[in-house]
C-alpha cells in the first residue's frame, strides 16, 4: 500500500463524460472497462453509442464496451464526482447549459481540453474551487460513431485550478481522481502548476497545430525545410516569453527537447489538420488566442504568434 | 518645347529586352510601336514571336509587331543603348552572362523587377553608374507564347541607381528615356531615391504577394476578413519600420493610403499568386528575403515579414 491510497475514500467517483469523442470516448471506456460508473452524453453518435456501445481499437489492446450509460438530455443524467469535458473548446458555449445540470455539490469539473485559459471560463460556470485541468497526451481519432482507433500515447498531466492559475499542492480529490485512473489503466502525471503546465504544452502545440494548417504539411515536413524548422524554433521561443509574462519559466533547453522529440516522432497530423481536413472549427481562440491576450495583459507582444492566429481565422472563416 | 527636350541627343537610344514576357513583352512592343529599334531576348517563345512577332491585347487598344528583332542568343544581339532587364528576379543568375555582351560601353541598365536589392547586384555585373531602376505599376499575363493581355496600370517610376542606394539628381540619360518611354505612351515618373521608392512599392507587394500566396485568397478576400485585414495593416507597418531603419521615413498615412486603394481595386490575383498557380518559382528572396536582410543589417527585425518568408520558402521548394 503507497501513501496515496490513504487519502482515497472507500466509495469510488462516478464520472460524466461530455463530448464522447475520441478523447472523451476513449478515457471514458477505459474508465468503464475498469468497473467505473460512466455516463456518457452525446450528440450525432447517441443512436449507434446507446444502442451498440463503444469499440476501442487500441494499440495498448482492442476492447468494446457493448452497453454504456448514454445519453442525449443532460437533464436526464445523474449528478457525478467527476465531470470530464471533452468537448472541443470550440463547443464551450454550450458548457453554462450542461455543467449546472451534472456536477454534484462536492462534484468536480475535470477540464480535457487544449489552449489556455479554459478552466477560468469553466470556473466562471462551476466555481473556483470545483475546476482540475488536465493535458492530454494522446493521439487518437474516431474514425466512425462510437469507434475510436487508439494510435499512441495517452498520458494525463492534472492540476488543481485556483482563481488566478495560482499554484495548488496536490489536493486528496486530485489524489483520488489521478488513483482511479491510474487503475484503470491511464497514466497519469501530477502538477502543481496548471498554467505553466498548460504554457509549456503550447510550446508544442502552437507551431506544430498552427504550420500544419496553414502550409497543408505534416510535422516531417515542417522539420525537414530550413526556414519552417527555424520558424518553429522561433515560435516556441516567443511561447516561452509569453509565459515568462505570466511569471513561468520554462527554460530554453525545453525548445531543443521539443525539437527533438518531433524529429523521432512519425510523420503527425495535429488535431488542428484533422479538424481542418474534415470541415470542423478549428480551436484557434483556446490554442493562439487565448495565450496571445494574456501575454498582451501583461504587456508582451508575440508578433509570429500573432501572424498565426489571424491567417488561422481566416481559414476557419473561410471554411 | 519643353526644357526637356533640350537634354535630348538628336539621336533616338536602342534598346535591349531581357526577358520577353508580361512585362518586358509589354514595354517593348510599345517602344517598337512607337518607332524605336528594339531588340527581345527570348527563349521558350523564341519560335513563335521569331516568326509571328507580338500580340498585344491591351485596355488602352489592341495592336500587333508582326516583325520583331527576336534573339535566342545573347552573343548574336547588338550592342544597346538601354538594356531592359524584365525578367523574374528568380533568373537573375542568368545576367552575368548577359549583360556583358548586350550593354554599349556607354549603355545603361534599366531594371523592371520587383523588389529590393536587385540594382545593387546588377551593378556588380555592370558597373554602379550603369543601372537604372524602375518598379512598373503594371497588371499583365502572358496568355500565349507572344501573345499578351495588358488588364490595367502601366505606370513606370524610374530613378537612378546609384552606390549604397544613395539618392541622385535625375541625369540628362534618365530623362531622354523617360521622354523616349513618354512618346511611346508609357506614364512615368521620375524619383530621386530609388530605395524609397522600393521600400514604398514593399507596402503593397509584401502583403498582398505574401498573404494570397499563403492563404490562397484575392486581395479582396484579404480585405474583407478583419483578421487579415488587420494582419496585412501589421505587415505594411513592419515595412515602414524596415524603410526607417534604411534612414527612409514613409509616412504612416501611407498605410491607410494603401489599403483604401486596395479596397477600391477589383479582386486582384498578385504576381507572386500567379507564380505559384503556374508552378513557377516565386519571387521571395527579391520581395521578402532582401528587405528581411537589409533591415537585419540596420540591426531592426521585422518578425511578421519573416514569418512570412518562412512560409513562403517552404511552399516555393515543396512546390
Amino acid at each position: 500500500m503507497n501513501p496515496t491510497t490513504l487519502t482515497t475514500n472507500i466509495y469510488q467517483n462516478n464520472y460524466a463524460v461530455i463530448g464522447t469523442g475520441a478523447l472523451g470516448g476513449f478515457y471514458g471506456a477505459k474508465l468503464q472497462k475498469a468497473g467505473f460508473d460512466v455516463h456518457f452524453l452525446l450528440r450525432s453518435d447517441y443512436e449507434q453509442v446507446a444502442n451498440h456501445g463503444l469499440i476501442i481499437q487500441s494499440k495498448d489492446g482492442n476492447f468494446t464496451i457493448p452497453s454504456v450509460n448514454a445519453y442525449q438530455d443532460v437533464a436526464k443524467m445523474p449528478r457525478c464526482d467527476v465531470v470530464i469535458v471533452s468537448l472541443k473548446t470550440t463547443h464551450n458555449h454550450l458548457l453554462t447549459e450542461i455543467l449546472p445540470f451534472v456536477v454534484k455539490d462536492n462534484g468536480v469539473v475535470l477540464v480535457l481540453q487544449n489552449g489556455l485559459g479554459i478552466e477560468a471560463e469553466v470556473a466562471a460556470i462551476a466555481g473556483d474551487d470545483r475546476v482540475i485541468g488536465g493535458l492530454c497526451f494522446l493521439c487518437s481519432n474516431k474514425i466512425a460513431p462510437g469507434h475510436i482507433h487508439h494510435l499512441d500515447y495517452g498520458k494525463i498531466t492534472m492540476a488543481e485550478y485556483a482563481s488566478h492559475y495560482h499554484s495548488v499542492a496536490t489536493t486528496p480529490r486530485l489524489q483520488k481522481i489521478t488513483h482511479e485512473f491510474t487503475n484503470a489503466g491511464i497514466n497519469i502525471e501530477v502538477a502543481e502548476d496548471l498554467l505553466l503546465a498548460r504554457w509549456k504544452k503550447l510550446v508544442w502545440n502552437i507551431p506544430y497545430n498552427g504550420l500544419s494548417v496553414i502550409l497543408n504539411a505534416t510535422t516531417a515536413e515542417l522539420m525537414a525545410d530550413i526556414n519552417t524548422r527555424q520558424l518553429v524554433q522561433q515560435l516556441m521561443e516567443e511561447v516561452l516569453l509569453g509565459a515568462k509574462g505570466s511569471g513561468r519559466v520554462i527554460p530554453q533547453e525545453f525548445v531543443q527537447l521539443m525539437l527533438d522529440y518531433t524529429d523521432n516522432m512519425k510523420p503527425y497530423r495535429t488535431s488542428m489538420k484533422i479538424d481542418y481536413d474534415e470541415s470542423r472549427p478549428l480551436e484557434v481562440e483556446a490554442i493562439f488566442g487565448n495565450p496571445l491576450k494574456m501575454a498582451k495583459a501583461n504587456g508582451i507582444d508575440l508578433p509570429q504568434i500573432d501572424c498565426l492566429y489571424r491567417q488561422l481565422k481566416f481559414l476557419d472563416a473561410r471554411a
